[in-house]
Parts: C-alpha cells; sequence; structure tokens
C-alpha cells in the first residue's frame, strides 16, 4: 500500500502535536517540515523523526511532488494564500481554525478547493471529544427528541498572552468560534440569528483592543431551537468544556474529564479533581482522532467530517456575535456580511 | 409568650401548605380562613386543623381585631387590593408573587405598606432552597472571588393547563419572575438590561396566547456581571432547577435534589433516579423555612429576607424581558415602563 | 375514627423524636409518658405537647387502660420485662433494638408477645430510609438477578461517650446490630455463618471494655450469597451509610446523603459538602416513616415491617460475629448461643 | 546514546501490549521475539514493526549478546526457568504476574536474579493506574491519617475460557492477586493474615476444578489496619475496579473510568456509561507507564517501583487465601507454605 505523504507548514505547538500523531499512523508518512523560524531546533526535532526536509519556504513544501497533502498550521492570516496555492498544486488540505479573519477570502479559498476537487478538513478538534460525540450521537439518534435548547459553556483556564489578544480576531472570532462550530454540530441545524453580550472582567488588556474576556452569546436556529454560549478567558480551576441538549424527550449532558476519579473526603469536605487543564490534555484524543480521520477520508475517497463549510459558517456566526456584542442588538447571520461592510449609519 | 394569629386568604394548594406549615409553629396560631369557593370541604379541613373562622369573605379575615398577619394566597389579580386594605388595617402581610402583572400597581401597593409601617414578605420561596442558599453563601462570603457569569437553569416537569396559560401573565411574568429574583439574590447586583429570545416548541396553544414555551435570557448586571436563564415549560425527566455562580477565583453550582442516591448498573448502563418532581416536592422545606422566617421577623422585629421591593424588582425585569422578546431587541429595566407606556411608533 | 392512644416509656433522645413524629399523625394521641428522671422539665415538655400524664413509673404507663400501644424507648436492660408486662397487658408494642442482649430473655419476649397476640415493632430505622428501601426494591423487583455480593458501610461520625461504651455491649450488638439487619433486608436471606476480624485503632478506652472500635464481618447468606460489613466508631467526614448489592444481572447501591448538592470549584479543587452528620440527620424521615408504619398496622391490622423475629435474628448474628472476633474463626450463627453456653475449653 | 535492546518472550495479547508501548519509547529498540507457536503472522507483525529476529526458541532470545532485557509474556509455568535464565544470561527482566504458583520456586527465581544483580520488575500494572496512584498519594502523603480499613472491589466483566480455568491456579492467584499486591500498595504495609470466603454462583465449571467463581477476603495488615477485597467473575456491567482507603483523617477513594461523561435524562431516569470494558481499555495508559518506568530504571539504575519481592509476597497473600478457603479458617501468611508442605491431619 502506498503511503500517504504529508507535508508540514507551521511548525509551532499545534504543528508538532499534528507531525506526532500522523507519525503514529501506519499510513502516512511526513516528508517535510517549513517553519518561518526553522533553525536548528527544528531540524533535530524533524531528524529525530525521520523527516528529511526542513525548510523556511513553504513553497518548497507545496512544490513537492512527493506529497499528497498539506497540514496548514501557521498563522491565520497565511492561511487563504496557502490553501490556494495547495489547491492548485492538487494536494488535500487540512488548516487549522480559522480559515480567516475576512469571510470574503474564506469563500475565495473554499472557491479555490473546490475547483481543484481537493479535500479540505478544518481543524475543529473538539468535533473528535468522545465526550462531545456521545451527545451528538443521543441527538441524532432520536433520544432526545426535537432539540430545545443547547447550551454550551467553554471557558479557559488563563488567557492568552498580552501580544496575542491583539492579533487574535477578538473572544468571538478566537475562541468561540469553537463553540459555534459545536453549535452547529450538536444541534444538525444552521444558526440564523445571534445575540452577544461581553464584559471586560478579567483583564483591562482586552478593552485595550476593543475585545472582552467574558461574553455570553445567544443563538436561534433554523429548526427553532434556541442556544446559549458563555465563554470566559479565565477560569482559575481549569479548562471547563461542558455542552448539554435539551429537547422535547430529554437531556443530554457532558461534564468534564477529570484527570482521576479519586475523591477525597475530610473534615474539610469532599474534594476531587479540578477538570483537565487544558486543550492539549482534553482533547488529546480528538487531535489524533482528526488526523486519522483525515487519512482515511483521503486514502478510501470518503467524505470529510468537517469541510470547508463548517469553517465557513462559524466565521459567519463569529462575525455576527461580534457586530451583535458592538451594535448591541441581535445580528442575523445572514446580515452580518452585510453590516460589515456598509457600516450602519442609523447606529 | 402571645401567639402571632394568622389570617389566610386564598385556600388553593399554595394556602394549604402555607396553613400547615404554620401549624407546625409553636408560635403561631391560625384564626381564619377565607376562600371564594369556601364549602363543607374546606369546614373540614380548617376543623381538623381547629381553625375557627372559615368564610368567602377576606374582608372579615382583614378587619377581625384579633389577626396580626395575612397570608394573601389568591389569585394575582386580587393581591395589590388585599395589600392596601391589610396594610391600612396594620397587619403584617405575607404575599404570594408576583405582586401584581402592573408594576404601577405593585408600586403603590408598596406604597401603602410603607406607610402602615407593616411587613410585607414576598413568596420567592426558592431563597429557602438548601442549594441556592448554599451558592449564595459562597458568592457572599468571596469564595469564588467577583461574580462574572451568573447561569440559572429552570425547567417544569409539564406545562401548566391550558385555561392558566391565558391569565398567567406569561412565561416571563408567571415562571422566569422566579429567576429573575434567583438571579439578583446570586449575584447580589441589580439587573440593569435584559435580552430574551423565546418560541413556541411544546404546545401551539402558548402561540394562540401570544406566549412561548421555550426562553432564554441574557442579564447584565449592575456590578458587570453578565447573566443567562434557561426556562422550558416541559421538561419530560422532572423539575429541573440548577445554577452557577461563576467569578474570578471559581465557580460555585447547585444541581438537582433526587429521590434517592441510588445507582443500578445493568448491560444497559447506570441510571439514577429522576429529580425530584415538581415544586412541592424540590421546594418542600423551602416553603417551611419561609414561612418560619417570616413569623421569626415578626415576632423579634427583624428585617424580612424578601422584601415588597424585591417583588418590584423582579417585576420589573419580567416586564423588561416580555418587551424584548416581543421588541426583538435588548430593553433595559429603567426604560421597560416607558416603552410599555408609550408604544414605540418606530417598533 | 378512634384515635390510637399511645404511652412512651422512656423519654430520652429518641423517645423524644418518636413522640414528636407520633403527635403530627393525626390517627395518634400520646396519653402518658414515663422516664426513671422524669421532671419538671419533662413535664413541661409534655404540656407542650398535649400529654396528660408524666410519671416515673412504667408500670402506671402499661396499666393505663386507655393506652393502645406502648414505645419502650429506655435503656436496653428493662426492654425484656417491659415488653412481657404491655404484652401480659394486651398492648402493642414498638422496642428500640436491639431486645436485648441476652438471646434468650429474647426468645422469652417474644414468647410473651405471640402468647398475647399483640404486635411487636423493633426500631430498626434503617429499613425505612428512602435509599435503602429502594435498592431493596431493585432486589425484590429482580433488576439484579440473583444476589451474589451484599457489602455494607457504616460508620459512625465519633465514638461514643466512654461511659456508655462498657454498657454498650460491644461494636457488634450495639452498631453493626443494624447493619445485620440491614443484610438481612437487602439480601432476603438469612446469615447462616460470620466472620469477624475488628482493632483498637480509634480510641483505646475501646480495649478496656474488651471491645473494638474497627470491624469487618464478613457473612455466607443461605442462599449461597457472601456479604461483608465493615464499621468504624469515628469517619472524621461524618456519617458513612452506603449500601450495594452486586447480583447476576447487575448491582444497585446507594451512596450517602449530603445536605446540599452545591460544589465549588477553585484553584484547590472541586469541593462538595459531607454527608449528613449523624443518624439524627440521615434517618430523620425513616423515623417518622416507622412510626407511621406501626401505626397504619395496628389501624388497619396488617403485619409489621420489622416483627420481633427480626429483632432475635439480627441479635444471634450479633452474638455469633462477638465470638468470632474473640474466637479469631468463623462461627455458624446456628451454633452461637451454644458456644456461649459451653464455653469452649479447646480454644 | 545507546539504546536499551529488548527481547520478548511470548508473543500473545499481553507480549503484543508491551513490544507496541516499548516501540514507542524513543531509548529502545526490540531486538527479537520468541514465540511457541511463531508462524508466518507473528513474523508479519514483526516486520511491520522492523523486529528482526522471530524465533520459537525462547533460548536464541536469552543468549543473544545484543538483548540488554528480557520480557517474559509467555505461560506462568515457563516463567521460573526462563527467569533464571536470562538472570544467568545478565539481563535485566520484566516478568508478568504471578512469578510462579509455587512460592519456594518464586523464591529460587528471586535468588538467581539477587545473585546475577540484574533487575526484575513484576506486571502489577494496576499500580500504574491514575486513580490508585493518586489514592496511594493521598495515603502516603498522610491526607487521611493512619489507614484503618483498605476496601478493594475487584470484579471482571465476564470469566475467562473454561480451558484457562483448571490451569489458572484458581481465583486467588490467578485474579485476585492482583488486588493482594494493590492491598499492600496502598496500605504500606504487609499482610499478616487473611481469611476467604468463596461461592460458585455464577458457572459451575469452577466447581468442577475446586475454584470460586466470588470471593471476598479479609485481611490484617501488620501495622494493625484492616481489609476486605471482593472478586467476581462476571460483573454484566463492565470491568470493576474501585478501591477506598479510610484512615484517622479521612477516607481517600477511586471509583471506576468510564467511557464519556455523558448522561442522558429522559423519562426513563439518569443513565450514564458502563466503566470501560476490560484491562485493555482500563489499564492501557498504566501499561505504557509500567514499561517507561523499567526502562528508565535501567538507563538511569533506579530502584524498581514493583521488585520480585513484591511479586513474591502477593503470592504468599494468595495462597493463605487459598488455604484459608478450604479449610474454613483464617491462615497467617506466614503459616501458609507449612501448611501446605505438611497437610493438616487435625483439619
Amino acid at each position: 500500500m502506498k503511503k500517504i505523504r504529508i507535508g508540514i507548514i507551521g511548525a509551532g505547538r499545534i504543528g508538532k502535536i499534528h507531525a506526532d500523531n500522523l507519525l503514529r499512523l501506519p499510513e502516512t508518512e511526513i516528508v517535510a517540515v517549513s517553519d518561518l523560524f526553522a533553525g536548528p531546533e527544528l531540524q533535530a526535532w524533524a531528524s529525530e523523526r525521520g523527516i528529511a526536509i526542513v525548510t523556511t519556504d513553504s513553497n518548497e513544501v507545496i512544490a513537492n511532488p512527493e506529497i499528497d497533502a498539506i497540514f496548514i498550521c501557521s498563522s491565520t492570516d497565511t492561511h487563504v494564500p496557502l490553501i490556494k496555492q495547495a489547491a492548485e498544486a492538487g494536494k488535500h488540505i487540512f488548516c487549522e481554525k480559522p480559515v480567516s479573519m475576512d469571510i470574503r477570502q474564506t469563500e475565495e479559498a473554499l472557491e479555490a478547493v473546490r475547483k481543484a476537487g481537493v479535500k479540505l478538513q478544518i481543524g475543529f478538534n473538539r468535533r473528535f471529544d468522545h465526550n462531545f460525540k456521545r451527545v451528538r450521537e443521543h441527538v441524532q439518534g432520536g433520544l432526545i427528541g426535537e432539540p430545545h435548547i443547547v447550551k454550551i459553556t467553554s471557558r479557559d483556564p488563563n488567557p492568552p498572552h498580552p501580544d496575542y489578544i491583539k492579533v487574535s480576531g477578538g473572544i468571538f472570532m478566537d475562541m468561540m468560534i469553537h463553540d459555534f462550530d459545536m453549535a452547529r454540530f450538536l444541534s444538525g441545524s444552521e444558526v440564523e440569528e445571534v445575540h452577544a453580550i461581553g464584559n471586560v472582567l478579567i483583564n483591562p488588556v482586552f478593552a485595550e483592543h476593543g475585545d472582552v474576556d467574558t461574553a455570553i452569546v445567544t443563538l436561534r436556529f433554523a429548526n427553532g431551537a434556541l442556544g446559549v454560549i458563555d465563554n470566559s478567558r479565565q477560569a482559575v480551576y481549569g479548562y471547563d468544556q461542558r455542552v448539554e441538549v435539551f429537547g422535547s424527550k430529554g437531556s443530554t449532558a457532558a461534564s468534564n474529564d477529570h484527570p482521576t476519579t479519586v475523591e477525597i473526603s475530610t473534615v474539610d469536605g469532599i474534594t476531587r479533581d479540578k477538570p483537565l487543564h487544558f486543550f492539549l490534555e482534553r482533547y488529546n484524543a480528538a487531535y489524533v482522532e482528526e488526523t486519522q480521520m483525515f487519512i482515511d477520508c483521503i486514502v478510501n475517497d470518503k467524505p470529510l467530517p468537517v469541510e470547508g463549510n463548517d469553517g465557513l459558517q462559524a466565521e459567519r456566526i463569529a462575525l455576527a456575535a461580534k457586530l451583535s456584542s458592538q451594535l448591541g442588538r441581535p445580528v442575523k447571520v445572514s446580515e452580518a456580511l452585510n453590516l460589515l461592510i456598509q457600516p450602519l449609519r442609523s447606529e
């Protein structure tokens, strides 16, 4: 069997995680890795893993005729040009979320992918989480009847570095975008309207960049269901990732994962472990599975579990949420782009 | 010690519950009970309990000079006139929620109470629930730092009778009003702005009365915190009453009460009891405690745990939520009354 | 309807609890209470409750022709003579556990009850606990198939007063006797053989009286099932009362009751309440129900939920456990009495 | 850095698991694998993994001068001769449990290891389980004070194949031996005396081989603590692996691991996943860690986490339990070997 040969663009934390997960798959081989800051350290990392080519030039990876698929793990602003190039070069593409912060550009990238007939998977890793998959199975299997309310709690253990905040695209595009995808994934329906409220309660640095650190967004789905997502940049007890779908026949809910099941009972109460600390711990197995699925879909030419359109829709919702937060009113997802292009005079 | 002598107006389900709880208190005595439909059955009920006077005329109760305090458990539209009368007669008053569906009338009732110098407690029984009191203690004690997010889930096991729906005042005034009070109780802050979304997903009869059966409301508190409440008129698994307050130092959360702690493990999974079925089961002890506190505050002239103003504030929030749901935009609590009085032309 | 008139013998903590629970039942009336140390305090307690007769002489209570049923709540050494007297006087009897510490005397008391044709209920209150009843329902309903293993954890929050230890009859007769009854109740089978191990780990005072403060007893049931009970006189985190029945089709298990369901999550972990502190808190509702059932069985001449024989069997198992602990070997319940009468020379 | 070169003897399920776990460690290399039934399938398995030598002859592995350490994963009866050979050949050894079913032989094997100065780790994988490690940390850290009671529940989802039952050594040596090791691991103390009861409740085939399928064993530890272990060969709801250590300052307890945290609430109750199915699922990460630790101890010449003596002690306790079950009385661990050698006439 011919192996799927991979090129990795961007060898930061997430690029390296994908690389190590790919290396465990018998049907893949990593041929090349590029990173703007490639140096002796990356060289050593690559040679330990038998990756032959290390370069600072992503073109070299994309142009390599040996390579079947590209993992785009570089900074968000590079995603669209890289997707276009890779698509034109006939490579399958795995791209980290978000595709871009500009919906029109995302659409262009998707168009390039369509034309080239290649596969594009978006890195919504949480769809592969054991808990959330089970919740979706319950919903899809009709076990809770028609969905009425979707609730998502999503809080990080600590805020990102201040330097990152200004380029992050804001809480809705950077952090809640995962939850927007989760809302679509769990409900099996599109989001039509959002209303966002937010505040700066953790660190004034967010305000400096026109961002908030705490936010709640309500959703109206096409199927009539209602939804709510709450985000905080800082849950001191750890990564808080819970979902619930409530429907006509019941409710299905996932609570957090914890390092152990141990409880200690003393005169002070009964205490158990905090949740798994952050995304690397919580979604470790999900990262493995998303790369496996991507490779499996290429090998067996199957439909992808997360497509380019999923990236686009989440971005559209995120944009609507951002505008809602700024305008102080509900925003329809369908009107968001127009609102952005033609700043409202009346507001 | 002189006993506190009570008159009960309205001997429906909740009036009888209060009566039985009062009868267990050594410091109280029930002197009279009135009900529009008083008949032999109520007569029998009263005589079993040693209640001497049974009448169809509430005036008889209020005018009785033997009586120190009145429990108003009749229908909502009678609350304001009865409060005024009772206040003028110098009686202390316990009144079920809501005081009225018209904020201006509620204000008048409160004014009458103020002038008369009597005590008025509102029947927000959930404040006396063991779980919610503990959550509030955690918040007040600073254990979770500054509150950032208040989340309240509140779902009934089944919708009210269709006849009741049309006079209920709607989901926000009838059902979510408890949650608005809870939001103030837990956060220790006033609600400044609300945004409500709702839908009819359970029974079209709600639509016939301009009501919804499923709703989510987001809140902005004066202290900067954000909040969210979700309501459903029908959780098939039972009464779902949970709260969470998330803050700078952690989170405190109450889950449901269950009839037993028993879990059964079989080839089909691990199964435990549904939550306690409805408010009579869940808030049984809370009802006892709210009457005890009321009597204690009278006997020892202490400040009440829930005052007339608490009733008023919850009604103001409920009105704002109702308007928000109708107008499709956030509504400030401070503007709600004006919005109501001067119907918006532009909407 | 004629009321059941009650006499209470022994007005300590448990006697007063039964009295207050009886007073809530519309079909009962307490006529008299006796206590060796009856004085002004008891007088006041009784008059508050409308109990006419207060005496130091239990004979006065038993001889009272007005009285239908006697609650024996005095010290264990008085149970047998009082049961005999009450039975001869034709009164129904509720007697606290254990009936006595001498099985032959217990048998005599039961014989007197049989002859008189009165009812005798033993105060095994835990049978009325909501959790344990549910576990038994699961077993009786066949939901876990044939029982294979019965596990009971039963630990007190603190040891009794040293003065009590010497007259307590030891951990097996005083404390584990409840668990022996629970083992019979849950398994639906008789205990045939026990093996007990124990140690003094909490307070040397237990050793002074030939007692232990920590013990584990294994059981062989007539139906082939195996069982195990562990007891500690001091669980610093509170009253620990859990049971599990494991069988061919699954397992059913009850965990502790807690004052609230609240969990607080901070940097230090996730903490919830300790269990309800002790038997008065945990078995509050069970005490109410056992008296209700007793009265109901008298009023409607129904079979009792806990009979004299249940008291006897638990005492036989307790004796066997005590002997096993002393002899260092398994003891058959059927041989225990002989072992006691004819001290083994060979051991 | 020179790699640790490994030879695997016995390529059944557990041998292959160890192999795959070793292959992930950068500091190891598998040089050879032997299996009595080595054929084309094993050949293929080995070549996929780059293992050069595949043989039916374990001598070939032991004699290979390239090899630093041997994993003995063959049937129990081969362990002792292989350990002796490997030790004489100067190889470090990882051996599955039990070392043997004859304590005297186990002692001989340990003596050979001592003389040769090589390392011998026993495959008590559960010591590396995240939950049990945490319980032990709590105990070692003094968080629960002095241990008083150790409770271990250990039930398999289904019985082994009938063919295996007759050669298994019986429930105490085959299954409960893990729990005896766990008892020593958690308590930090030696077991001095055991009492075992058992029965055949699942399948009569166990009786045919003088074995039981359900057993409870109580333990007396050298430090005064008491313990109890219950085993069943068939828990229909899955692998049930729980422990608790109760002490003077509290209790620490591990419950089962589950595939997800999801709960579904319907009219039928609240249901969650059964525990992880069996040892491969539950102890997956523990298997990885035990091999890592073994290699780490070789590379850095550190003391092993589980030594030959741990294997010996668990076997001594298992023998005592087996004899106790047969003799119907408590057996001291120190007397077990003599009991076996000189069959008691008086029993």
